[in-house]
């Protein structure tokens, strides 16, 4: 039995991956409690604001993973591990557990903090915040995450673009990195405030900012980035748990 | 000079690719003019029904590499192959062409014709049609297709799925495949046209089906199904040229 308990705010699936390099294909979400950042357009308040830690629950590796495998019928698929940011949660053990039984591991993070079992993921998805979200990106810690996934874990990065400053910001990102795939994706302006599960939502916004990053991205040349809009959002809107 | 000539009903973009395996990427689109299937809910009419042959221009390999030379500025990028079917074209030249010049080269097509410059190509789309299109696959015809397209292109399946039918069908032809990447794409009920540029969609019922398909493939533990929209038709309606 581990002794490292991971504090989760809600594992859910198996539905679609809504984004980034894994898009529609199927899989569970395993959502863990906490962040080290506080972006002003959070869209997983429940996940991140300490105000809701009593809803977070302290799970070992061995009982999220019998929630995965019951959820997904015990027929192994990618697990998605997101927060919150994942990185803070000892999550090595559960990976290694997991790969065991067959299932893939993706896990997205800011990239503020590298960890060792980073190696053991399928893909990780590094997703600096560009200025919109009023973070700064430790560009030092950024590189020691790309190391730390190493040449078997597929590392792609995601920025998510509001506006022209976020626009450059992912450019100088992506020129940092070449060598990994850049997905781009226009911003949500009207995430659900932590308490509301259905919030509406300016979808319209969405595909404005969506017609302009083509525009953006093609008018630039930059033919080897990849837009891609949140489908989960356009499909079930702000709903939670889908 | 070529002397074989290519029947193209438009070359536009760059924009990016709204379906299957690339999806997000920027691409720019040549597509030929004539096809051998007529499905019900045929989006592309305007490059299918002869009605519209007069539209089509013969071009050679050179002068359609030149206007996609024109459209992406110069700097390489994928080249979406598309119709009508455009495996009834002569386009081995043009892949040969511009392959020299660092282009890249995707192409979908139903699989009633297997061509030996499939093996040129970067990417193979082969999209058999469901029974809700009226048209009856030819799996002869469609293994031909595989086999052309050979182990250095990607090929992949691309299903458009619009009832219980069509879902059968797509697990029939992907566990014909099982090596192949299967994309579902839910139907447009509302295509545009021939003559209409930007016809009302019904996005509603897109969505529906979207979450049906995706309820649907979870139930079924398909995990290895990835579930798409046809993102260009969520962003830009039935607006051609884009």
């Amino acid at each position: 039995m581990s002794i490292e308990q991971i504090r989760v705010s809600e594992i859910f699936g198996p539905t679609i991956q809504g984004e980034g390099a894994l898009i529609g294909q199927p899989t569970v979400f395993v959502r863990t409690g906490g962040c080290d950042y506080r972006c002003s357009w959070c869209d997983t308040l429940h996940a991140v604001d300490s105000a809701h830690r009593d809803e977070w629950c302290p799970m070992t590796p061995e009982a999220i993973l019998m929630q995965v495998e019951i959820l997904s019928g015990g027929n192994p698929l990618t697990v998605s591990l997101s927060g919150g940011n994942p990185a803070i949660q000892p999550l090595g053990g559960l990976i290694e557990l997991g790969r065991k039984e067959g299932y893939r591991f993706a896990l997205e993070t800011q990239g503020s903090l590298a960890k060792d079992w980073f190696a053991d993921l399928d893909v990780l998805t590094l997703s600096p915040k560009p200025p919109s979200s009023g973070m700064t990106t430790d560009w030092q810690r950024l590189a020691e995450c790309v190391e730390a996934a190493g040449p078997e874990t597929q590392t792609v990065l995601k920025v998510v673009v509001f506006d022209e400053a976020d626009y450059a910001f992912a450019r100088d990102v992506s020129d940092r990195y070449p060598h990994l795939s850049c997905f781009l994706q226009p911003g949500n302006h009207t995430p659900p405030a932590a308490a509301d599960t259905d919030a509406t939502i300016d979808m319209a916004g969405i595909m404005e900012r969506m017609r302009w990053l083509v525009d953006r991205v093609t008018s630039d040349k930059w033919y080897a980035a990849t837009v891609l809009p949140q489908l989960h959002t356009m499909i079930w809107g702000n709903l939670r748990g889908v």
